[in-house]
């Protein structure tokens, strides 16, 4: 019962990898926003495997249909119901080897929970391929964010241990899709790529590191003391599949800085209380202070790797060795940057509109 | 309205710092628990000033009452209401600074976001102070937990820089009550000690990392795809004041990794699916596996530090120094270790009566 | 935000009377429970006009479609989504009206609510036609609560003011599918047909009452003291367009008893304590106790009629008179009973969730 | 896990009739209300014993504290506890009947459902008591409610089959509290006090009818299609201890309209639109529609009568007659009034705060 996320921007997934569709219902949309197919299509088609090196061979057309709560081409404030449906499915590989545990994939899990009813094709309800619903809220989230002037943008700042050097916001939006990888240093991105070419040829994955960034986000986002701001994004990112950690402005760094160099200190721009670094990443008490919104968050490297793996059968309990074949990515980071911005959308569009700073009715 | 946490077991906290109490309210908490305020005073002790370098002066006597929904020394199913009352009050210095905004501290956002009308009297409702209501609720889930022999475990492994050397369960267990700072690593923690001396003779403060465990996990907790194990625990973590940053596993170190090193291998022992490693940290697909959970917090450096700070009067515009005096710790750290244990030991609880593994009354 | 219903067995409802589809998301519908599109036809085919005097011109296929959540015809434990496609829409009527508030209908409340962007069409999303997702829903709750041996049966009590008979359950079960009105008294059935045909020459319509009766729910569910089980029914059953009261048990009727009639006496049969009574219609405290939940609710007449009403333009704010025409029933009572039987299962089975008789897995 | 109620004004409750407390955490109250505790007792002193014929002989001080959420007699935006401790305790008579399950009680159903762990004395949890939290809750919504200047008043209308005449809301308002009553129609009252003299003598109890009324409601609350303003009513009035059914306008009379009267016509009047009736008792398609909303609940006799009553001990499954001791009301119905009003108010709160019509700051 846990496939919703959100209190008044509601988002409900449902779908499968290798099922019919994959789909997301949103409750609580606002009535008055135009809406098209094409302007969700644009974060879905961004979403889709590139073609290049990281990327997966399943192709599949992922044509945004919308079923429900749009009129006229504008919102209705009843639920939007988005939906793409699965074509290019071929579960052939994972029929044969069923029972066999993928190291680092949710299959043990997943069957033990549902009593072995789960769908394992292609993940099936744990597959990155249901994000495309998510991705598909996230679009919309963003349109009502925009109408405050609210920009969120993600992109990759590490793969396999290569680290992008430092941009502003506006030099990564420039940059952002100029490679395959989002990574708004061109030189980091060149060398990420060589190092990807390379674990395809070993059978292997790589991890990384993407950051999400939100500007322009008003000061009092945020519910404390438990549904704080950055507590509902860590959530929101640590459902994304293959995330395994995130953290708020200095982050982790914090651990090993004293409290005068990591406090913000407060002064006056414009008549308006800002701080002059931004350690606490746009959150304190909870709350958006007004600075940018600045999270990372550490992506695993893929669980589906050609080489040999120790893995045991559920069936029989006995153990084995698994190569994961089928159709798979190498690197999911530039793919997930996408993912990590529509979360982050649909969270601080739920907050936005807990704060009253998003009305029930865009005029 | 994000003062509750938690579905089945749901945790509601109210009071402030230097208002007359500090409580909090479960409801959900099954009938039949046998709970006396000796049992739950424990962690509240264990949660005080320790006395020794990194604490307040603050003393309170933080004596439990328990309200309701316990008679004749066991729960009821009715909600559990703990409470201590407020006693070593002195407000006096914050009235003095009242506009001046604390650099790193909730001043600014609570302010914007409740008009100003928010209690400032020792951070009020965001200071450390209300999470003497979490740990009670900690307690009860932990007494819960251990009906089924889950056990949470929560230790100190970096303060300002310094790193203590891994340990395992058993080791950590042992020994980390044996010194003031909750580390299992007592040359680390002489170490640390030292280090907090110097930061307190500077009037600066330090911060630092904590590990959390939970043993005895079973299989199946965590409701996929937006309520997940992780997600909860990581929303629990960031409600904890001064966390920054939460990693499961691996975590962060995740990125730089390749598939082959980071998929934790299955393997059968007494009959039981393991893994080899614990890389995913205990969760799969956002349901646990078996395995320990394994998370890490950052907690910064307290933002309390009696060196001058730049600020800005909220009322004025104006700029302004603050050297924040009061009775504030130098590293928040040691304390936070035991509202760490009662988030996770909160949530887990929560998970498990969602799977049905903790049942409504016990027998 | 409101349309989902229930904690553990969460139904997500979307779609429109003259959009593309009906549809509903069901969250935390157990995994292991063997589906067919047919099995949910049945009740959705049980809801469709009828062809009798009272029912409505539309005709619509309203073929189930199973988009997700069931896997080789077995529920997976993920979200099932629902869905018939809308076919045989008209809504040139609507478009010719659609500034004249139609007395009794919501139309003014939804323009208001939604700032005029809701889809006006055949009420849009206030059209009893979204119900056919509840009916949906419902199939899918029935089939889990018989796991139990738990049913759930209404039938037509009255209609224009003629009442039916009392008659016991099983007799209600044989008989209330004999006649078009799902009423259980034969000889109050051909009346009421009578009086609908009446009402339907006059171009005026007709209200009524509907039973809805469970039978063998088990002890304990409910969870006071606000999620009680009569209260959260009356909730579900106030969501069914139309319906404007519901009573339990004696209901109105206590109002002028004494409390020595309407106590039920306690009494032990085949070594189980049961009530010599059911004044209290199966809850007592906000929790079932064994007996059959009886309820009533009321059904106004259908606010759709073919006489003159005085209405306004609520873009001009000019007085008019309006006839509406379109393709209506007469009275709604007898397929509502279908709703009324649907949203009772939806919440007894969210209840025995939520107490933890129906398991997470089926086995 | 059922005792929190509301989305945005979300109140817990806690406490036991025979516990240290009655309390309530409100959470969600705006910022920046003035709130004194005397505001609050106002509304607990109307509910209790008024000390005529029907009341009980319980006297309890029920001193209202704030034990948190207030700062200088104003919310702060941080969770609003109140507070009575119960002082009055005698729980000899129930320490004697502890098995006897009391006819009408939730006596068996709380011990079904908790064990046999649940606070019997004096009905713990299932005690009338519980509802001076509410009346806290009630007291506070409807400081919030008159900023906007709408007003919840209820009253009698029927006891023991009398039925008070028709009254308009000011004539309510002025002579609701002119009688112990709470009766608009003096001459039913004094019928209706002479009939439970009566009772009283006889050992016996009556039920009857309570009508709430909101005036000056905006049109818009409400959020259809599960969270309808009335089904939100319906719950929270069918958490009233006693209550067994609720309608709404016309309500079960409805059901022998046809369209044609029950329809409320449409006008303009002052340039707003409104209707001519008020069957619909201010709520449409589940949303206000600007008229007072109208609703009327069934409470049924008091269970505890001292005439002798069939019953059962739980622990030998015994047969065993039982009059009920102890000190009761004989007829709920006049205090009852103050709780309808409560959660009437407290629904009507939340639901403004949801539509964005009361702000999270009040200025």
């Amino acid at each position: 019962m846990g496939n919703s996320f959100g209190e008044l921007f509601k988002v409900t997934s449902f779908g499968e990898s290798h099922g019919s569709c994959v789909g997301v219902v949103v409750d609580g949309c606002p009535a008055g926003l135009p809406v098209t197919g094409e302007d969700i299509q644009k974060d879905v088609d961004r979403r889709k495997p590139g073609g290049g090196a990281a990327a997966t061979r399943r192709v599949e057309e992922d044509r945004v249909e919308i079923l429900s709560g749009v009129f006229n081409g504008i919102t209705t404030g009843a639920p939007v119901c988005f939906l793409v449906w699965n074509k290019d499915i071929d579960s052939s590989e994972y029929e044969k080897t069923r029972y066999l545990l993928r190291p680092g994939h949710a299959d043990y899990t997943a069957f033990m929970k549902y009593g072995g009813f789960n769908d394992f094709r292609g993940s099936g309800r744990f597959s990155g391929r249901i994000t495309v619903g998510w991705v598909m809220a996230g679009a919309l989230a963003r349109k009502l964010l925009r109408l405050k002037n609210i920009e969120v943008l993600a992109h990759t700042v590490e793969i396999g241990g290569i680290k992008a050097a430092p941009r502003d916001f506006d030099e990564i939006k420039e940059k952002v899709e100029s490679n395959i990888l989002r990574c708004a240093d061109p030189a980091a991105a060149s060398e990420m790529e060589a190092l990807i070419e390379k674990a395809r040829a070993e059978g292997d994955s790589l991890g990384g590191v993407i950051e999400g960034i939100a500007r322009n986000v008003p000061v009092g986002l945020g519910e404390p003391v438990f549904d704080t701001l950055d507590g509902a994004l860590a959530k929101a990112m640590l459902a994304v599949p293959a995330v395994k950690g995130v953290e708020f402005g200095a982050g982790f760094s914090a651990a090993g800085k004293r409290g005068s160099e990591n406090n913000d200190p407060f002064t006056v721009a414009d008549g308006e209380i800002k701080t002059l670094t931004n350690n606490a990443g746009g959150v304190l008490g909870g709350i958006s202070n007004g600075m940018p919104i600045v999270l990372r968050v550490v992506v695993k490297p893929i669980a589906s790797i050609a080489q040999n793996q120790q893995t045991v059968n559920i069936k029989t309990l006995e153990k084995a060795n698994l190569a994961v074949r089928g159709r798979h990515d190498v690197c999911i980071v530039p793919r997930a940057v996408v993912v990590i911005e529509a979360m982050m959308a649909v969270t601080l569009c739920d907050f936005a509109m807990r704060a009253g700073i998003i009305p029930g009715v865009i005029k």
